[in-house]
């Protein structure tokens, strides 16, 4: 009898913590074995040697599909996004289900089950954007909803439409810390914003520059310490998403050095562009707007050591992919589109990992562990897939991407998949690419080329995050 | 010709800076003259050996004869309340005049000095309460009024019908930049408070020391983190007054740091009492409810870091009382008052001096350079008094309180001349006492003796404080 | 053919990233499989359910057969101090090789290696104390011992006769960059202590809580920050041993902030222990005594965050046994001995790892894969032992504790195997234990049950540390 | 009778707290009236509308013929020192009496007061430095010698022969605490910058720039550090001089909020100079070598955070004058003097005040108070000279500058007063200057003219610093 379906043979297996030298066998979709010189009757084996073998990537933050606005179209759905994940080293993505104003939680999550149906190349689950926090909807659907293994809700402190007070934030906080559900905000002040690009538009200054202005590094810090207060007032986890700046890195970092359950999640475009390129030629600028903005080079510095140093937990994309040509994406009215009607966001899903690679251990910032904690251990852990998700073990899904650590490659626009039309990060020159990947003991990705299929992936029901199950 | 109406003689004059063994000449109301041995023909000759001859105390957060809400009336107007002011030392106070909803800034202040006309014991003027920051108000209105001489308002950020939410306080600030008004802020989180309020008393916790636990100090910190972040935003200078906790003076602190122009006060309440004096016996407690409210040791230490390490500027009473006993004050009713309903505030004009002299000279917590600043100079300053007001020098109105440093006193409800049926610092013993006060060159307390007149008292209008002229 | 020696079933396995349900398969002393149901035809299988199966204790501070000054002998040489070790969960300590003034290392490193022959019943391995960094030392010897595997050195900046200066420090430094030496230090200010000791005897002030007053915690916060910023200005890993106090961890903190590679440790006393336990009745006081002290109930707080926070990155015992009865001890001037003479030091390499597991994991200050990296891991990756040692994972020898997580015990000495005759820890009661241990594969504990031989343990050549390999 | 000799008339008076238009009289040396248009009969009128008094400047910290090291002569005497202090809007100046090897302090202080006899344009005091703490020295001449007003103590950190260890420190201080001497420290840390001199020389890296390379600023990070931890133990005051970095400016912040009565200085080459200016070509970078060395834009903004903030209270020029040409001075060994040998120090007395009022003051980062207590009150608190010297009041000498705010001055080294032979502010362009200075009620200063005379200055004998008497 066989034993194994697979062996990844001869690589260097690296998980948050080990880095070792070993075959790995695997059954069923599972990680059934990890050893030295697996017997390989009857199995496909994978020559990994050269290679490091690590935990496929869990993209914690993406958006697919989502409604963005009058006219606005996201460029991806759960076909090209979660193709494009793949293709960049992930096995796992967590996308937004949106719900809106007057709609029933059930409601909106099936909206998004139906958008993914048979769709995903890799597997995918869904936090929850809560919009309209209604007694009903805390009260009764949202505990149930955790029980159903929806267990992650973001909270949007700004956005029209999207934003919560304070007291709605409370309110939530304290059902989920009875429920154990687990919190996530989009940190910046609605009212400092608001202020700023009305007295902006007034000054006829509408162009993408104006963007970072109307939302300064203060802005973000002030609603991170509200957050943190708030959390500390109900005495519940809380992860800030998306963070871009040295002085809400601080807050996050003074909220943990005082005991509180604050984790922090930072991005690429925060390591790799500044405001700056906001300022570029022409319409050229709104390729880069997203929110938080892209600050300066003192606060590139500050995330990185807020990944070196823990403050933050969890390296994200916040893939929100907007078509830069055309009418339906990011200047739906031309060249003459105000900075605050620009569709808001960057794709990244498929360059999160390289870049983190490159950027990150090559260059000696950080460790192979830490890589690995941080795009994908962590991710499972706080959101509670671990272990089926998040590490190479036995019993763990054999979600696996091989990365050849030297390689070489410029990123340009063609040779992404999502449908996306730019990316942030054209002529950005990488070493390390993810080279081979295997979602749930499947070849979907194999040296480079695309061997998955659409539909492969599935639904992943979720347990509680460990850090919001109240002890 | 005679030279002088008065000389003060051969006391010690003490400045912000300076402590210089010297007489005293005054003429028409006016300092004339420091000087050794002055000449005393025809003066009335003060004899002050022995004695601190200090700038009369300026005490620039008292409430009198303010609405506080149905059925609720203060226990101090401007008669009885000046009154008490002078026998603690006291030359010039404060008050507030409060804009209701709808009104206009003109209306709301002539409310004010109707009640002020003729009953005045010593010399005040007026803060106004911005609750209505109408375009009209912020726009035409206050500009001109801050060119007529009220230069200070103040912003709630807590209670109902008084508070502003972030945008009408950064609308407020920008008109306050370019026309040079000077902002006060009270700092508590209204989101919070408003949760913790309903849940309190949802669960039938209605005694007064949840009226602690409703506010507790992080949501003072919060607050104050965002007052500091909104003045960042608009490069303002604010006020932050009655801090009464160790993590908002730290934030108070860390914003000086960053170089931002940020003020800060502290109270008589947040060095004497604690929450455990809102715990005392039957409705005892409710004497003590004031927000916010009292803290512990550790908060009252830092307290007294920030005033000697000029993170606070100021030291104020906010004087704002109500009667313990009958029901127009603490308890309209009765025995069943939650906390939530007591009417909020201490007395505290009369024994704010006494206590910062006992506590702090006294017990060599601070010198008496600090003392007068504290107590005169700096409220001056702050709020463009100066140099008419706050200083012993040529040219000053002749303000002058004469404190016997060594008089021990204990104090009693019965020796203070508010109208409010009690003192929350009944018992304390204080050494150090203002013997003999002068306000304009006319004794007014002599040697403990009241000798001034009601109606003595000139309402001031005031320059644009220094910290508010752009430049 | 039989696949494995030994097959450890049913165990949750924990490494310091995750927690695995799974078998554990070894052969030939090495960890050669990690699976499920793994085929044990002819091994011997250890049933683990209900168990974690953890990476042996790592103990990389502890002293053993070290002289300690003229008549003071300590309790423990190699036999009975690796036994205690061993019965504690335990398969690797690092003791000290103390190098004599006028001796070359090698002489040292060579008694060392003589005292230890034959006598250890777990792994060991030798840092080397310099006492005496000449330039022949400096330049020839240490580059030599480096590459023989001699690879950690540690450096007292106190007591007479160790203590090194600055500036030797500076040149001890410079040469462990180059070669890749890997610094620890003993972090007290000298001439601060020396002072106070002399102030205290002259006083006649000789009880053992004048220990505690003759080094209060400036004086080691102090000495940490002279020793980060040695580290910094030769740009040098260096760890912080057996740090204690508040400040000195805010100090270590702040260096890591900085970027700095600067790690930490701490001992079981620091958590279990304050300057009262010096305090006690009679000479009792004097069992205490160790350096620093033990401190106060926010340090022992401070001490716990510093190892949530992973400003420390390893916990050892400093066991440093000396007999508290008879003259060779503790007292050897008996009940007349000055506190300056006492034996300095108190045991504990059989209580470190229950003492963390009880109050961290089961009292939920940290979490099982924590543990793993404080007891066990990061000893292994500091000191150049990694992956053969501090983790369970394919290829690394089979060091292995088997811990029942909810077995309660009540320390005492009587239950532990060092020659010392007490414990400070007496009557502690524990809730986790290590009932089984395997060393490269041979069950050494067996349920409790020594069944180990002396000689059984083997030296272990070091690698560089990787924090001290220059890139 | 005549009622003044002299009438200041029209100006604006400023202390260190207030601004006041008055006239001053002057009798005997002495101030005797502040008044309103005082009674001119006989007195010789001074005209100082449009111009500020002032209190004369103290500049307690300077350098005048002091040994410092074989054939360096220093270019001032007490003559040239002293007319080119009073130049520059000073009245009075402490330089130091140096304390050899062997010496006792009567001696040494002898030796200082004959260097002074007859040559003094200004008043003049001593601090002592003590570089020989024998037990005599401390416990039978130091505390008799602050008995006779000698009672402020300088204290070196590092320099070969002046240094003290922190053992020599601690008994120091012991006895400065006693006896109430006020001590102040050169904080840098001895054994690196030795180190880092080796090296460079080693290295043949000889030229001025080195001088920044052997010190950076965790030299004196470190050394203030540990200089505040011994103050700390010792409990008692500390003045940190010449402060040149952010990050040494900080460990004084931390120290002064600890509640410790920790002082800091600085200086203008401080705010003026980089470590830039010692990379000047040829040999001219000797001329900008001084300890510690000017240090980047980040440190010269750091330093004034530190005069606006109050973390330092004293701006002194540290004035160290050597000759840039011949073989006395800067570089004895010609265009080969390595920067380890070439004489440290700035010369800077005279343009002091004028840097400071015009890069404070006139450019709004500090305001005329401010300036006032940086300049001349609180050297005067600090060193026990106040109310004789530092202020403008009532029994106070007549110390006092008259500075025009307006007017415009480049400084050249031409127009100075001072006997060296360049200043380090070549070209520096000035807003504010001393016009006439008046010392003991003598004009020394006639708008621009020297009317004073060698030997009116007069010796001060000083009290013990209210800092420093203990309570």
């Amino acid at each position: 009898m066989k034993q194994f379906d697979t062996i990844i043979r001869g690589g260097t297996v690296v998980t948050a913590a080990d880095t070792i030298r070993c075959d790995v066998g695997i059954r069923d979709g599972i990680v059934t074995t990890l050893g030295a010189d697996l017997q390989d009757e009857g199995a496909h084996v994978i020559n990994a040697s050269g290679l490091l073998v690590m935990p496929g990537g869990i993209d914690s933050h993406i958006h697919l599909d989502q409604p963005s606005g009058p006219g606005i179209v996201m460029a991806d759905g759960f076909d090209s996004g979660t193709l494009s994940a793949l293709c960049g080293g992930n096995t796992t993505v967590i996308p937004f289900a949106f719900q809106d104003k007057g709609q029933s939680l059930r409601e909106a999550v099936k909206i998004y089950h139906d958008k993914a149906e048979g769709q995903s190349w890799i597997d995918h689950s869904f936090h929850m954007i809560i919009s309209d926090p209604t007694k009903d909807v805390l009260e009764c659907e949202l505990p149930a909803m955790v029980d159903e293994g929806y267990t992650s809700y973001k909270v949007f402190m700004t956005y029209e439409g999207l934003r919560l007070d304070d007291r709605q934030i409370l309110d939530l906080l304290e059902v989920a810390r009875r429920h154990g559900a687990f919190i996530m905000v989009h940190a910046e002040g609605y009212d400092t914003i608001r202020y700023m690009v009305e007295k902006l538009e007034a000054e006829g200054r509408t162009e993408a520059f104006s963007h970072a202005l109307s939302r300064p590094q203060l802005v973000e810090r002030e609603a991170t310490h509200r957050a943190i207060s708030l959390a500390e007032f109900i005495d519940v986890p809380m992860l800030l998403v998306h963070v871009s700046a040295r002085e809400a890195m601080e807050q996050i970092r003074w909220g943990q050095q005082k005991g509180l359950k604050i984790y922090g999640e930072t991005c690429p475009q925060y390591l790799m562009l500044t405001q700056d390129d906001l300022d570029r030629e022409g319409q050229e600028g709104a390729k880069y707007i997203c929110s938080p903005p892209p600050r300066d080079r003192d606060s590139q510095e500050a995330c990185w050591e807020g990944l070196q140093q823990n403050v933050f937990q969890v390296f994200s994309s916040d893939h929100c992919p907007f078509l830069f040509e055309g009418t339906t994406g990011k200047l739906r009215e031309g060249e003459h589109t105000s900075f605050c009607r620009v569709a808001n966001g960057v794709p990244g899903v498929e360059t999160r990992l390289p870049i983190l690679f490159s950027e990150g251990v090559s260059k000696g910032r950080i460790d192979l562990n830490r890589f690995v904690a941080l795009s994908s251990t962590n991710h499972a852990k706080l959101y509670g897939m671990y272990p089926k998700k998040g590490t190479i073990a036995v019993g763990s899904d054999a979600d696996i991407a091989l990365w050849d650590p030297i390689k070489k490659v410029t990123i340009t626009h063609e040779m992404l998949h999502s449908a996306c039309d730019y990316t942030p990060y054209e002529g950005v020159e990488i070493t390390g690419w993810p080279v081979t990947v295997l979602s749930r003991g499947v070849v979907v990705l194999d040296n480079g080329k695309v061997t998955g299929k659409r539909g492969h992936g599935q639904y992943q029901s979720r347990e509680r995050s460990p850090q919001s199950v109240r002890r």
